[in-house]
């Protein structure tokens, strides 16, 4: 479908954009839904009973950064697609489904932070986001099917290592929350920040831009 | 109105899209505000409740496509259509309505999977919306009064046929909750994959757009 | 400020435009969350207890309709406004509040059909946006201050007789909800109609443009 | 990065503000989910509840207000930011998380207004959004880095100044908390018609666009 007029390249990306941005609006205004002012029958109480919404906040910020970060992924990988063909419109759907699932993930571990089965639905859901991130850009860049020519090979490669940092981070998080349900957590806190702090792959971006 | 300058036919389409994307993000996130962490006493039992969860999370996978297909579906149509008229401005708001009302016929299926008298809510709405869908449509190519004057016969009865499949199974569903439930629910499962699935409207399309 | 450069004066509008379709998408959308799946003890009363949400399904269908109206409305007055000032803005932004405040007066009204003081917050809700309507168009065709000089007087005199039409009809509910509660809740469902049929304005509208 | 391509600049500016106007959106319109219709029993007894209602009605009528000004603020100073880079990126995202917390944080306000402890939690959130605003315009603006390098220095300093108005009324506001829960409401009540009363940075504003 690389054949179409630039035309309706443009149009489908931008369809697809515009309902993403959406989705991510929702989903990440959604979180916040999961905090909810506590019950408290004493004023005095009230103070203990905010500082107790710790788990829920640090996993509203967790969540957010989190989709925010795929957010930023995505459309750096249709800037970097010149069109959009069908397989890669149902692969976004399948994409947007798993980001919708967030909040109850999120809401999931908010509920249950030490358990073992929550951990792994929280993980599993970034997993698969992280999966099918890693499809899209596949499917895309294979034998440059729906990317630039003359896009360099090591680029399309640090894109898929950056990918599958999160996978791998979440994979050992649900492997260790078994043993160690609090290591567990620290991993799915240091996930985000290794994405928001600047790397290789942001280099070659900048400089494939030039 | 197919006289009005290009600009404001512009103008209209992309503000119809505009709400229509919007209305979709919305509709399709606040899906999963129907599936919430179970409340559990006993932390064993956490693993078994989420399990006892798949319905809905069958509900939140079908309904979610099936708002992905029916996007699609006014995108395409609207890639065909030159310029919007208020009645196809009311249409469209006719259709954004039984659009936002899938969250409440989803929680209904998820809630009583079983019982015919929802999985009719749930089948009348995915009916309701096709046929406003096939309104839209032949309001707009009656006589080619919106589309191109060369816009061929054989690609609008395909886009017709096309339509039509989801009413014709999803009232096969509702005809056959009353007989078999699980019958009934197998339909509404594989409605949607024969939509993702590529057919012949998608090679007409391709084609048509060359 | 309409002497503001060309490329401000669109960025201003558009800025708007993108805020308010997001506001009237995601409160059009919210008004479904009103309408709740019946909590039933014997599966033999689902039906029964699904027909008992008619009074929801049509205080649905009215606020969504009268969304949609005045969305048209706000979308057609932007038409015809050349550039947006400060004071321009800030009517917007009161102007979206008194839509998003729509779902709860809606989930007011369902809960409480025939009872004269949710009438009142529904009826004076539904005024409210009418008249700060009426404010943003005033303003902005006072001397043809931010629309065409051109613009023809009648049609903007047009214009406010036809956003009249929908508070007068509400002042009339509200008067009429403690004599007759019914004939309140008639005069809430015809109203929606009367716009969506096309009139003498749509008539202008749609010369004026040509 | 200033000397990334024009285009791409232009993207990355879009693709930020389209997702800031879903959130915000959909913040905005969240707000009226915390005034909910009162379950009375005796009919006689709802106008009495709904009056009861004002204090939900005030904060959200300060909080979308807040909202809209810091939506304007953000706008205004991508308007005069000429591209963005990936700090920028995240310190928007930042921005967006504090923005989405408000729904909870007014609720807390509705349901504990003469609480110091939920006026502190408020009012952090917006001395939080002020002060990340602060710093998104002075990344932007340190050494001209992504703004006009013509852009005139009392025009930066007006638009901290301006800034720090919030923060610094929501700061008396905690502060005055523990004495007077009276004072402090009226402080949050009061600073948002600071900002919507036009004041010295419009008119720079304006000037600097002509």
């Amino acid at each position: 479908m690389s054949t179409e007029p630039a035309s309706l390249q443009g149009l489908t990306k931008s369809r697809i954009e515009a309902l993403s941005d959406g989705i991510f609006a929702v989903a990440m205004t959604l979180l916040v839904l999961d905090i909810k002012p506590p019950a408290v029958i004493q004023a005095a109480a009230l103070p203990r009973e905010l500082l107790a919404l710790w788990p829920r906040c640090l996993s509203y910020a967790v969540s957010f950064l989190m989709l925010g970060i795929y957010w930023v992924g995505q459309h750096n990988q249709f800037h970097l697609i010149r069109c959009a063909d069908r397989t890669l419109l149902w692969i976004n759907i399948v994409f947007l489904m798993a980001i919708s699932f967030v909040p109850f993930s999120t809401a999931l571990l908010s509920a249950y932070p030490l358990q073992p089965s929550a951990q792994t639905v929280y993980g599993g859901n970034l997993i698969a986001i992280g999966m099918i991130l890693l499809w899209h850009w596949t499917y895309a860049t294979h034998r440059h099917r729906l990317v630039d020519p003359e896009l360099d090979d090591r680029m399309i490669r640090s894109v898929i290592r950056r990918i599958l940092i999160g996978p791998a981070l979440f994979t050992l998080a649900i492997a260790s929350s078994s043993f160690s349900a609090v290591a567990s957590l620290v991993l799915y806190v240091v996930a985000p920040l290794i994405y928001v702090l600047p790397g290789k792959v942001d280099e070659r971006w900048q400089r494939s831009t030039h």
